[in-house]
């Protein structure tokens, strides 16, 4: 593998020495330049089979740059709090904000090199967590992020002369953990098992909007000049300038029009009456209880999407579905403008921070489809911004349901008339709860064009792994039996079915 | 304890029936305007002897109330990232912003008492626990938070047929942990014993600002309407009113002013030529890489507070420090301008959401200090604010300390020529990383106030478990020196004394 790098690559003391202090300044200042901006995040990968210049390279960036607006961080051993949720939430919650460097320590890389090389996951397995890898990098590409990955490349003889020096080094060697000394165990005597394991990974995750930079880094002045100066480039290259267009993958730009509309097709006149509704709710909530203490559940998850009309009763049924549950366990997350923090992020990531834990349940009052319904309505993102959305969004679904974190999605449907007469009863009484605003009435105004929206949304985001329930909501009593039951059908064959 | 409770408290079904309607609607609308002015958090502790009750009571109030914007919190088994950092970390991390509620199932009571109990602490840590944990509700209502502490009481003989049966519920059964079991053990054993401690506790801890309201909890309808009603008050009594003076403890408002200063009393010539320096600076790195990277600082950690007048090189200072430290275990936390997730919280939340776990490093470049230096000066606190403020701070350096952190805290000292030798200095170079701003103009004018400020702050808040160390800074290379020798001597000294 880049058979070149195996000529010796040097930079002598005398030139360096020249260089260092423009190269210094260079990278101060494009770092100054991008925290100003707040434009977007520098994700910066180290990687290679080069432990110690990895982190050698690591702390030269830090020692060059202001330690104030850039972190680095590597993952050796996720938490129990990281263990507890899908992989890849535990590289979310360490991204930096937009302005901000993060210096990523093989970061997401560690893990499908290692899992597959001591044998922990097949090649389809292997295959899988690339393609998690790949996504995880395109969506955050996509919305800004640029990114910096290096592959340092040491002749073999070296590897494992450092390999040996920092096993003897007292200041280091404990440091080895169990797997990490299995991990070099098993390096020594299957080396080319190894790199051609390495040469897989970097081969599939080499894209335009996140290459690979191979350097060789034997020489350590080489090494840092050469890691400097690219990412000065890098940065200096992006500032002022629109993230480059990504090509989108097939079918997910395609959005339908026309056709035949999910809503209309709806029977809204369906319903129950009071007297069923207390019989059916009661025996539903006992259901969801059951079914949420179980020793079978502590395993799982439970993630609830509302989605609605205005005034459609999304709180009441939400109600009707927390009564049931242990508080304990559960958290409802309202979905309104994003705080300053959220904004500094890649629009997901304030949905992967409320992830619930094993054995807890999360419930969104609105979510991540608001990229595509508010936001695509009202034009807060781009055509393509919302139209690549779709497949974001299955691919952040695939990750919960992957992990065993069971998603539900429910869209509660009212009808025009149904609405005008909930928004005027509702200024009758004047709940603060039931606030009617202006914005309303002018959403009111755009009745068809959300339906389009909803329609392509149900189209193109219900799967298997996460279907939606569209719910008649014109009858409170019925949308909220539907509502819980749905989820109940759902667990129960959730439960059943799979071995965790 | 509370004999005049063991007298039957009774609703009628009949009653209750007809009270429900309305107090469902007082508590929803005290909610929303609640949320809607974003005054306050209300912090909500549901405790007692009565393990069902307090569950039950929580379920009723979340069903009440509107789930999206009130949380239930019972910290059972706290985490491994939560056990990584002093005790009070995870309650600080689950606080409600304002306008929101929280509901604390038993909360920080759970700890001193088990603990206690079961004789893993003696009576003088008991008590510590206790100081501990009133100074946090304390501060927390010093600025607005208003507790409702409800602590449930039932007959003796009834909390025994309920353990009985919460032991043989299938569905609650195989929830007890073993140390919950074993607290169930001992406390039939030991019931008088357990009584004994809860009083202590409850008395300890009954204050104007968060008094406890004894609430007899065997009639289920009267438990909740009475937490209920309770709570709608609270909240009513509040709202669009100004948190209660809270009374001062002694010494901590008293603030000398004149006397001797403690800057003017530094010899700001002293200075290190470039050759000494050099070398110096290399000792000190290495030694601070060393003590760093020891197993004995494994289960300690490091925070280091930079402090000191505009231009007097903290940046440059912290550099050095970064440069001999592991990144993987060093955050440095610029402070500026809060986000406004954390002017949604206490003061000091924004400091305790980014403690280091244990064996790692957090520098903080400005800190909790700018309480009792800028907003004091720019009056964006109250007086009694900042004046309250030195005893906050002691107590949260103390808790740090408690648990091991290792607290280092610098004032970086230059005097006003040098500083207007500076400011021009990096006018003219005109680098983005140096800037000078009109607001860096504006302090200079008032150099006496601050120096007055910091007089008064080093005063009241060096203390031997986390001293201030005032550093002659005019001459940069002494300064770098003198902050790298002050951590690795005290460094040194505490990894040395202490076993942990």
């Amino acid at each position: 593998m880049y058979e070149s790098l195996k000529i010796p690559h040097e930079i002598s003391k005398a030139d360096y020495r020249a260089a260092e202090p423009g190269l210094r300044g260079a990278l101060i200042d494009a770092q100054f330049d991008l925290l100003e901006s707040g434009d977007f995040p520098v994700i910066v990968l180290v990687s290679g089979l080069d432990v110690l210049g990895r982190s050698a390279a690591t702390k030269q960036l830090l020692s060059w740059m202001d330690p104030r607006h850039i972190r680095a961080y590597a993952a050796i051993r996720p938490s129990e709090e990281e263990r507890d949720r899908p992989r890849m939430w535990r590289f979310w919650r360490a991204l930096p904000r937009k302005g901000r460097i993060g210096i990523f320590l093989n970061g997401w890389y560690e893990g499908p090199a290692t899992d597959y090389f001591l044998g922990r996951s097949d090649h389809a397995g292997f295959r899988k967590h690339i393609d998690e890898v790949s996504r995880f990098e395109r969506t955050l590409a996509q919305e800004g992020a640029l990114f910096v990955k290096f592959f340092f490349l040491l002749p073999e003889e070296q590897i494992f002369r450092e390999m040996k020096k920092l096993k003897k080094s007292p200041s280091t060697a404990w440091k080895l953990s169990k797997e990490e000394t299995e991990i070099d165990r098993q390096f020594a005597k299957r080396y080319e098992d190894a790199l051609g394991t390495v040469e897989e990974l970097i081969g599939a995750t080499s894209t335009g909007h996140a290459p690979w930079i191979p350097i060789a880094s034997a020489d350590p002045r080489y090494r840092d000049m050469t890691v400097g100066n690219t990412l000065v480039d890098a940065i200096r290259g992006r500032l002022g300038k629109r993230p480059p267009a990504i090509p989108k993958t097939g079918a997910s730009a395609v959005v339908r029009s026309g056709g035949p509309n999910v809503l209309s097709a709806l029977d809204l006149t369906r319903s129950l009456e009071r007297k069923d509704y207390r019989r059916r709710l009661r025996q539903e909530q006992g259901r969801l209880t059951a079914l949420t203490i179980g020793k079978k559940f502590e395993n799982r998850a439970l993630v609830a999407v509302f989605e609605g009309n205005d005034a459609a009763g999304k709180g009441g049924a939400i109600r009707r579905v927390v009564q049931a549950l242990d508080p304990r366990l559960t958290r409802v997350i309202p979905i309104a403008a994003p705080s300053d923090e959220e904004k500094a992020q890649h629009y997901l990531w304030r949905f992967w921070r409320h992830l619930p834990r094993r054995g807890h349940i999360t419930i969104f009052d609105r979510s991540w489809y608001g990229r595509v319904l508010v936001e695509r309505i009202e034009g807060f993102c781009s055509k393509s911004d919302w139209q690549r959305a779709y497949e974001e969004i299955r691919s952040f679904e695939a990750e919960l349901a992957d992990y065993g974190i069971i998603v539900v999605k429910f869209w509660l449907a009212i009808d025009k008339q149904e609405q005008l007469r909930r928004f005027k009863e509702r200024e009758d009484i004047g709940y603060k709860r039931y606030k009617i605003t202006d914005e309303d009435w002018r959403n009111r105004k755009k009745w068809d064009v959300y339906a389009q929206a909803v329609n392509d949304m149900v189209d193109r985001t219900s799967a298997q792994i996460a279907p939606w329930t569209l719910v008649e909501a014109n009858n409170k009593y019925f949308a909220r039996v539907k509502v819980l039951k749905t989820i109940n059908d759902r667990l129960e064959a959730e439960l059943k079915s799979k071995k965790r």
